[in-house]
C-alpha cells in the first residue's frame, strides 16, 4: 500500500454531507443508521412542497423543498429540475462541506462476499482520500490500495497520483441498465462482487451513476450539476450521465481522477422499464451525438477553474449541441445560470486550480 | 451476456499453441498436464544449446534452442535474444496457429475462491472470443460476460465492440513487481482475486506483461516482438513491456482490443532483486522517456496491416528515442529485422486489416 493511503480511515464527520433527494421509504434510513447518524443529510424533495417527509429521529438533517429552492435562488431556481431526483444536486450547492455522497432511496446496505455489511461511505472516503492514476494503467487497479502497489514497467515518475475527485461506487442486485436492456432482460441481477478499485484513464469517458457516488466538492463541486429533467423536460434518467461527461471533461483538463469499483450498495428496485423508455427515448438518439462532442471537446489553457472550464464547455454546448435539438440551447443557458447560482451561494470558496499543467 | 460470447468456449485445440521459454522446472507441465495436453507445444530454449530439456511423456511439442534460431532465420537470428527469456517471439514466429498462449515455467495452477482449479487457457479464449470495448469504459466491466451487459449511458453505436486482440492474465501470490519494489516490500503477496476482465480504454498505456498472456496471431502477431534482451544488451526485464507499447498503439490505431484480468495464474517464486535491479537499471531512467514516445506516437493512414505499423513505428523509435541511447538504434533495426523474418516464414499470412477508419 502507497503511503498516502491512511492506515485508518478518517470519518471526515465535520467535513462530508449526505445528499439524498426525496426519501419515499423511511426504512432506507434506519438501514443505514449505523453509518449515515454521524453525518449531516440534506434532502432535497423531488415533487410535491406541500407533502411532508418525515425523518426518523436521531438524524442530523436540513431539508428542502421546490419552495425552499425558489425562495434562496429566486430566477435562478430555473436551473434546478423539478420533479426529478435531478433536483439533488441543490444539495450539492447548498452544502458547505468538502465532501459530498449522494444516495437513492432504493439503494441499501449490501454485504460483502464474507457476508459483513458494506460501510459504503467508508470505502468512498478512502477512494478519495488516496491519489488517482489516470495517466497509465496499472493491472493490479489501485496501486494504493492495502496488499497491492504499482507493477513493473508503471513509470516512477507517475507513481504520485493525482488528487481524486471522484468515487463512483458500483451496485449489486438490480444493475443500472437503460430501458431496452430491461426490457430485454427484466431477471438479470448482478451478483458479481469485483474486489477493485481503478481510476479510468485520462481521456476515457464513462456513464458515472448517481446512485451511489462521492465527490470532493472543493475540487470538482461546481461541474456536479444534474441538468434539466422532469417537469417540463424531454428528456429523464440522463442527469447524472451529463454530470459525468462534464465532471470526466474538466478532470481531464485540470489533472483530477475519477475511480470506479468499490463500494457495492444493494440496489433494491428496477424502475419500471416502459416508464424509464418514454424518458430515455430522446437520449438514446441524443447520446450518439453527445459523446462525440465530449470526447472531441477540448479546453483551452486559461480555464484554471472549475468555474471557468465549466462556463467554456457551456459555450461549446450551445455552439456544438444546440442543431441537435434546441434542448440544447436552454441546457447551456442552465449550465450558466448554475455556476452564477453556486458562486452566489459559495462566494469564498476557492475553487480547483489546475493541478497539472494539462490542456 | 451478449450474444457474441459463446455458452461454451470451444477449446481452439487446432487453432492455438503454447509458448514456453526454457522450462527449468519439469513439475511445471506435469501440473499443466489436464489442460495443456491437449495443445501442441512450442518449447523456447534460452540459453546453452547443448544442454537438453526433458519434456515428459504425452506432450505434444516441438523445441527449438539456439542452433536452431541461427539455421532458421540465418543471419536475421540477431533479431533474436540470446540467454534471456524474450527470445520465446521466436515461438510466435514459427507458429503456425491463429491463437498464441504464453506462460512462464513458474507459474502454476491457480485457485479461484471456491478453491477451484482455474483453467486459465479456457478464460483466456474467453476473452479473445469476445469483442472488446475500448472506446468508452463500462462500469460493470466486460458487458460481454454472463451476467453483465452494457449499462445506462453507453451509447448503443458502441455496443458491438472491436476484436479482441490481447488477453493479459494476472498473477495471485507473487506480484509483478519491479526490483525497488521488490526490494522494499520482500513479503507482498497477492492474495486479492479480482473477478474482473475489462478492456484497457484507447489511448491509455499498460504495462503488460509476458508471464500469462494470450493474443490473436493473426490480428496482431508481428507486433507482439520482444525486442533486445539478454546477452550482449545493456538491459532486460524489458521485453514483454516493450512488446506492450507497440502492441497498444498499434491495436489503437487499427481499432483492436486489449483485455486484461481474469485469469489468474500462481506465480511461484519471486526472482532475485539484486539481479534484476541490475537488468532495469537503465530501464527505470529510459522508460521516462519512452512512455511520452509511445503516449504521443501517431501511426498515419495508410498504416493497414500491422508490418506496415510495425515498421512505421521502428522510424519513428529510431528518430526519437536514439538520442536517449545508442540501444533504441539497434533495437530500431532490429525491429525491421524481425518483420522481415515475419514474413519470410509467414510468405501468405493475411496480415491485419484497419478494422476502424481510425488513425
Amino acid at each position: 500500500m502507497a503511503s498516502s493511503s491512511p492506515a485508518t480511515t478518517p470519518l471526515l464527520k465535520d467535513e462530508l454531507d449526505i445528499v439524498i433527494p426525496t426519501i419515499r421509504n423511511l426504512d432506507f434510513l434506519e438501514m443505514w443508521r449505523p453509518f449515515f447518524q454521524p453525518y449531516h443529510l440534506i434532502i432535497v424533495q423531488d415533487g410535491d412542497p406541500s407533502k411532508t417527509i418525515k425523518v426518523p429521529d436521531g438524524f442530523d438533517y436540513e431539508l428542502y423543498n421546490r419552495n425552499d429552492i425558489n425562495r434562496i435562488l429566486g430566477p435562478r431556481s430555473s436551473c434546478i429540475s423539478f420533479k426529478d431526483s435531478a433536483c439533488r444536486c441543490f444539495g450539492y450547492m447548498v452544502s458547505k462541506k468538502k465532501y459530498i455522497f449522494t444516495i437513492d432511496d432504493d439503494c441499501f446496505v449490501a454485504k460483502n462476499p464474507s457476508g459483513e455489511d458494506i460501510n459504503a461511505l467508508e470505502q468512498h472516503i478512502k477512494n478519495l482520500l488516496s491519489p488517482s492514476t489516470p495517466l497509465f494503467f496499472n493491472t493490479l487497479y489501485d496501486p494504493y490500495r492495502e496488499g497491492a502497489d504499482f507493477v513493473r514497467g508503471y513509470p516512477f515518475s507517475l507513481r504520485e497520483g493525482v488528487p481524486t475527485a471522484v468515487s463512483h461506487g458500483l451496485w449489486l442486485n438490480i444493475p443500472d441498465y437503460d430501458a431496452p436492456t430491461q426490457l430485454v432482460k427484466p431477471r438479470e441481477r448482478n451478483s458479481r462482487y469485483v474486489d477493485a478499485v481503478l481510476t479510468i484513464p485520462k481521456g476515457t469517458l464513462f456513464p458515472m451513476c448517481g446512485m451511489n457516488l462521492a465527490f470532493d466538492r472543493d475540487l470538482i463541486g461546481p461541474a456536479m450539476y444534474f441538468g434539466l429533467m422532469g417537469d417540463g423536460q424531454p428528456i429523464g434518467r440522463y442527469d447524472d450521465m451529463w454530470a459525468g461527461w462534464c465532471v470526466k471533461v474538466i478532470c481531464d483538463h485540470l489533472g483530477l481522477g475519477v475511480k470506479t469499483g468499490l463500494p457495492y450498495i444493494w440496489h433494491s428496485k428496477a424502475s419500471n422499464p416502459f416508464v424509464n423508455l418514454k424518458k430515455e427515448y430522446k437520449g438514446i438518439f441524443w447520446q450518439e451525438e453527445i459523446i462525440p462532442f465530449f470526447q472531441s471537446a477540448s479546453l483551452p489553457r486559461e480555464c484554471t477553474t472549475v468555474q471557468k472550464c465549466y462556463i467554456e464547455l457551456s459555450k461549446q454546448v450551445k455552439q456544438k449541441l444546440s442543431k441537435v435539438d434546441p434542448y440544447f440551447d436552454k441546457l447551456a443557458d442552465a449550465m450558466v445560470t448554475w455556476i452564477e447560482a453556486w458562486d452566489e451561494l459559495n462566494p469564498s470558496a476557492g475553487s480547483a486550480k489546475l493541478a497539472n499543467g494539462t490542456a
